[in-house]
């Protein structure tokens, strides 16, 4: 490598906090209950108890880890009367999904 | 949650295999090490022994990564002489880090 590519490439590298808090989303999102989780809110807009009804999960686990999926902002909740709603936080986790989906789809095929 | 609507979201989720691939894929890029192998990866296509230079860090160590990105088909080896060059897979690998690292930059801002 010449010193000018070293340079280059070097100086466009992430920065440690940004290079952290990267791993840590990637990290929670590797997790086959919340992979669940997430999948059913790419579809719909669904409340906790449908959640866990659907994906034959109790409540309270379903709160959990939608506490832990919200606190990266992966997950974005609205107060509905006595329901709290769930759903996928940006088009950025749509899209990340999305293309993790695709992915895995691909190598499988 | 209407019958129609359990139903429908029922019958939309991921099945198990592609559910744990998923998951499986997220949890391999969830580590800081690998995020800072695929960040230098995303700029340009890097021999081994630079990617160990700029990184700071021992070939074997970074071989060690790249054999378990290359598993999961995240990276993609080339041979050219005595160099082999790695790069990230395909498309969905550059689209999947750049969703990433979008989301996470956002929630610093």
């Amino acid at each position: 490598m010449s010193t000018n590519s070293y340079v280059r490439l070097k100086s466009r590298l992430l920065d440690e906090a940004s290079t952290t808090a990267l791993a840590e989303t990637f990290k929670v999102l590797g997790d086959p209950t919340r992979v669940r989780i997430l999948d059913a809110l790419t579809h719909a807009e669904v409340p906790v108890c449908d959640l866990a009804e659907v994906l034959g999960l109790t409540q309270s686990a379903v709160s959990h880890q939608l506490r832990l999926l919200r606190g990266m902002r992966l997950v974005r909740s609205r107060r509905d009367g006595q329901h709290i709603y769930y759903t996928l936080d940006d088009q950025h986790i749509v899209k990340l999904f999305e293309q993790g989906l695709e992915h895995v789809l691909e190598r499988r095929a």
